[in-house]
């Protein structure tokens, strides 16, 4: 985890003393579970509930201290609670193993970080739709390969981000299916020592469900899955990141990210103005890649369990969930303050001398009865001439004086070919299929 | 893809003839609405269903040869088309882009694709379910670590590999319907050249959906997306392969892969029987998995597009797919074949000297009111003796000798601690959670 | 493999005709060595190169068929050349195990593949240090975030792109000496049946070394790098063609991919010069960066070795080195013809109006005995008034019209800042680091 | 970054005390030679240097404070030193720009870091040759595929992993190499407004060299080269990793982890000693392997650089180089103090009946003249006895009671071949390649 690429609310989900919170709720859930199916005394489930309703304060340093003894954390914990609470407390635990605790509260853990990426998601669609709707009709250049294509609108990219971010959302909710499950099915997984029963309790407080089988621990596929899920968010992050990048570049300028009045772009070069939000979002996005790997490794655990998920769960939970919880704000601050420039947006349209008409005379002159090949030479001959030009000459100009172009459409026809609003007549179509309900 | 790792019907899904024949009927479809829109000819679409109906050949050397003068896959095809139905097939493509073909191809592809693997997981279920009933009650020693745990029941193992694919089936499935998707939405997505109801209407004939918003391509989250989920598969295959590698190791020896009569294992060892299938596969889910990353660097393509994606795609369309087909098939072979020794496994149970059932008795003691840390250190002490022994002296006997522990509890107490079936009691419930309805 | 993606000569390693060549050079050079040191007769090596001396043809698809009874691909070879040989074969492969020759023929595939490599390399650097030199002093634009800096030269962009991949030769050179290892020590790399002679003829007639210690298998350690190089490799290339692809961007146009004369940029526009090879080359490099994964995930193979590398490298070898050797290529072509275009490099160069030489004068200023904070914000409040105007004013005349700036600088000395030539006065040291010997 | 896997002298550097440390170390030297060159007085470098001795206290808030007003970390710096040193301290950073500090900083740090982790590589070798020395003879089972092969000893298993780290810190010298270069060359690389002496002079004084050509930044291939030789190395840490895990097993338990009295394995069961440093080394070596990933993707900056290396670097620079650290360190703990049990390694070789005899026996009966398959089916009928009889049966007495065998070969040269030593004659060798000098 780094500091500066990290917020309070996720942060926190990751502290010691929420950890240790959750831990004592799963075991005194469990315990009042046992109480009631008569396992252990009412008494040892009350003395937890009494301790907890008198807001203890988790004293992380004395568990760890007991830990570096034990060599065991699990128990150091239960050694600390239990000198709090007195001798009802040993009535904790019962029937249950280390992995039962750990592995239900990094289910808490990840789930409580989803709502909190979740909610980041819809700021971010909210952000994306309004800018999309005010930009409608903003026309700008369409580009493959990084070549001036046809024209399309600036609220079109912003809607199509839109659309990519709204599948992650859903891909996320289910994500959070996948990891919200609650195991306390002992030591291999076979209840031997605890009533299923306790598990559907512990489950049903917490907002899981049981784990449907268990082998001490929770199956890592699940958090594969999870972890996939943020990369391929991270992934359409650094889409959305590098179109706003390529949108800054001097030749390009169609929008800039916001730029405050006290910032300064560069120690040397005073008229700087750098994308360099959207550049560390490009390389926040790799870092949470890299984090998908090694969950995927952690699927192939040795017979009933090993251990060595733990130490890459120590690493990604907390380090894919707060970076992408702060790299998913920043976007939204991206997009939401993101300075666009609708005048040089169609000055760069206008820069071709009309060449981004093209494929409309092409398809014009092939249903003028021209071979599709014929038709595309004759294009091509005067698209020719205008690049080379560097757009000074104009391709409308130029079909009208060839003869053969000539033979096959009028200057009327031609002129037609080159009027913008004919490629935003679906424009509505698509934002219908895009925010329609 | 590597022929001695592919079966042939996913093959023939990346075969240039499969690909032509979806390019065809794309645009065959496509030119059948504009002819019903009245935007070309009726004796266009005709044209080309009547050829089609003559159940041609298609040439790929032949249209192999256009491209490398033409330097374009899809205007070579075209050429090739028009060659052989004559003028009608100008009105093809019209108002199309060449990237409407190749990504509703790509979606073709990996659905037909995905529906073999579907049928593969359907089989490994199968096997997993008739050889987890098999065993339900088959007594094995659950290890954590590597180092002997629990009872539990070889069924439990196969039962927890069964709910670990049904999972990959359901992700196998959501994947299915993210690549299921036909754009027709023309140069950069604003169907300019194109009424939307083409799409549409493609995407119905094909079984598909209609992108909502493309841009040129269909947006390669995606396909990330359905890439990472196969990663996920082969990562879940990684761990039963990895279990049985475990099983069939010379000192454990509980289950083997089959090994036909005239098999040899090695060239100089002649009694080796290897698990040459599992470490097989094992190799096999690492590829699948690295064919993730570059599906999830796909995602950010400039602008309404460029081509990065597709060289990635050339390999990794078919090798991931074509791989996994293979190696699920193998994966159900190994479990369905698999020898299981039901001896062996309780003869490696019994091996401890009892120390499996040392949990059960601390519990008593706890419930016998000795503190948890006593009864801790009572069971460990006699623990320490059984271990050191390398299970030659027997816990029940050592725990009857002593005096701390005759002081809470009699021999019979301590011998129904020792039973095996207190373990198995909730493997019925297990079952049904897994395999209910 | 993709055959697109393929050249002959890397293809050819791979293919199975030259696997068995190496096979059988392996056996009947170890058989000779034992010849030579009494353990089999000398007519059993005789008898083998005899044969060998009649360039006979490997029947594949003979040595296949054995292999699907025998399921074993070694002894399958075996027996095939004990067919072809007569009885005077049976003393190949005394001591020896499958893996000696297996690893050993990897061994010198991929050093005849890395020879390959570094030729394609060093065509690359040629290309790379003619051009260079060609435009050593061709003034262009640097950008730093993609916004205007300062000038540089078109050539130093090119001698930053030969010294990199003059560090990737050496680091491929590095690689090829991690792999050039020979292992014939036995079943588990004792030598318990073969004197460790052997192997060190052997490894001397095939140009390797002696492994210093296997245990059946070369150690992965060594392969995990070598395909961690060409991923570093893949990598540098991925960089200098995203080099290209902006220097090719409509806006920007100062370079671009050369066109043949036949070719169709798109199906649509006819105007369109996409640059198709470095977007080509850039998926080129993410799928050979995913082949590191795999191969560094095959290191931790169990005990003296498990077989899950193999289905790994069956991938792997060959699919990395044959895109690898046909990416280089085509990297090479693009260098070598690439399409460069002064004109526009300084017309871009202008573009912003000489904001690019602020730095300059803010040094002067500061040099004046202004307080670097100060000449900050003068300078930047008139570069900010040039920003604005899209570079249609000029910072030289904003400057020499400030009074705050006049009482500090002369005309005279505002306008040597804004001399072109002073930023090239080191490219000849520069070169001369790269280039110099 | 995980506070309990990291130890102190590693993290040190990356506080940002020592940051800051080393910025001001690359300012000073760097105005200390504009100073010699008389581009600034005298007295600028002075005041650095005489503040410098002073033993200042870097101020981290007041840094932090200034950065969150300026946006812009090094300026924010040099406004704190300027506040503490005068007037003079506006000659510092001329002509250079922020990356030449943050670049030539980062290859102090990681030299500094690679200086431990070579320390710690140093430790685990000689841990790894100390016991290799004590075991060099420890006859054990060699396993292929789990399998029980031949014999080997445990020596040489600890040697193979000797040569293998040996290779290891080979290649970390070869990767301090490649990041241990300094850039002092301005804005875009040029040296516009700093002479190229400045740069070697700073390289010189931190122990570096200077970078041939850079573009503002150090090229990235250089840092993915050297977290791509962390990568190798934490694969190689997990290969040694994982063979103790498989000792470990119940079922094999040739050695163990050292097991501290107060330490408890289990909060279930007392009796379970687990490999929990080797698992938890294996967790680590994933993680480290998913840090090469980012640092590949950080090589193809924008044109002369884009900051999106800066966030991915803000996270595997330290925890790459700090987990690594911790881990080698554990790594080394581990085989310092393994426990290590000849007589069960004694146990196992035994166990089955002298299957792991078989190949000598084979080549007994080939040398004896019986063709290689009938010596196969001989062998092997007879040992397939033996295995199913799960090592009560005998090969050596089965082979004397074989008619056809005994034709072949007497009681003393059958016994002959299950001669233990036969297998460890060439240990001195193997070890001498790994140890001599």
């Amino acid at each position: 985890m780094v500091p500066r690429y990290s917020r309070p609310a996720m942060s926190a989900i990751w502290e010691p003393e929420t950890k240790y919170e959750i831990w004592f709720l799963i075991e005194a859930h469990a315990t009042q579970k046992l109480a009631d199916l008569g396992v252990v005394p009412e008494s040892g489930a009350k003395a937890l509930w009494d301790w907890w309703a008198t807001n203890p304060k988790i004293d992380v340093a004395a568990i760890d201290e007991k830990e570096r003894v034990l060599k065991h954390d699990v128990i150091a914990f239960l050694d600390w609670v239990a000198d709090e609470v007195g001798p009802e407390a040993r009535f904790m635990h019962q029937g249950m193993t280390s992995s039962d605790v750990l592995d239900t509260t990094l289910a808490v853990q990840l789930v409580r970080a989803t709502d909190i990426l979740l909610e980041d998601l819809d700021g971010l669609l909210d952000a994306l739709k309004r800018r999309a709707e005010e930009h409608k009709y903003t026309a700008t250049i369409g580009r493959s390969h990084g070549i001036h294509a046809e024209p399309t609108t600036f609220g079109l990219k912003l809607a199509q981000a839109y659309a990519e971010f709204d599948r992650c959302r859903d891909r996320l909710q289910a994500a959070r299916k996948e990891i919200a499950t609650c195991a306390i099915s002992g030591a291999v997984g076979t209840f031997a020592n605890i009533d299923p029963s306790v598990e559907e309790y512990v489950a049903e407080k917490l907002g899981l469900v049981a784990e449907p089988v268990s082998t001490q621990v929770i199956p890592r596929d699940r958090h594969a899955m999870y972890f996939s899920v943020l990369a391929v968010i991270a992934s359409s992050m650094e889409r959305l990141a590098v179109e706003v990048r390529h949108l800054q570049r001097t030749e390009v300028l169609e929008a800039e990210e916001y730029f405050s009045p006290g910032q300064k772009g560069s120690s040397a070069m005073p008229h700087k103005r750098n994308p360099i939000l959207t550049e560390n979002l490009t390389g926040q996005a790799r870092i949470i890649r890299g984090y998908a790997l090694p969950a995927l490794e952690n699927v192939a655990l040795w017979h009933e369990r090993d251990i060595s998920h733990s130490s890459v769960e120590r690493f990604i939970g907390p380090d894919a969930t707060i970076t992408l919880d702060f790299a998913l704000a920043r976007l939204t601050g991206v997009v939401d303050k993101l300075l666009v420039y609708p005048e040089r947006m169609q000055k760069n349209l206008d820069k071709m001398g009309g060449l981004v008409h093209s494929q409309r005379v092409l398809l014009a002159l092939t249903q003028a009865g021209i071979t599709r090949d014929n038709a595309y030479r004759l294009v091509q001959r005067n698209a020719m001439k205008v690049w080379e030009s560097d757009g000074q000459m104009s391709l409308l100009e130029l079909l009208k004086a060839d003869e053969e172009v000539k033979a096959a459409m009028t200057d009327e026809q031609l002129e037609e070919k080159f009027n913008l609003d004919y490629h935003f007549k679906h424009v509505d179509t698509i934002f219908d299929r895009v925010f329609g309900d």
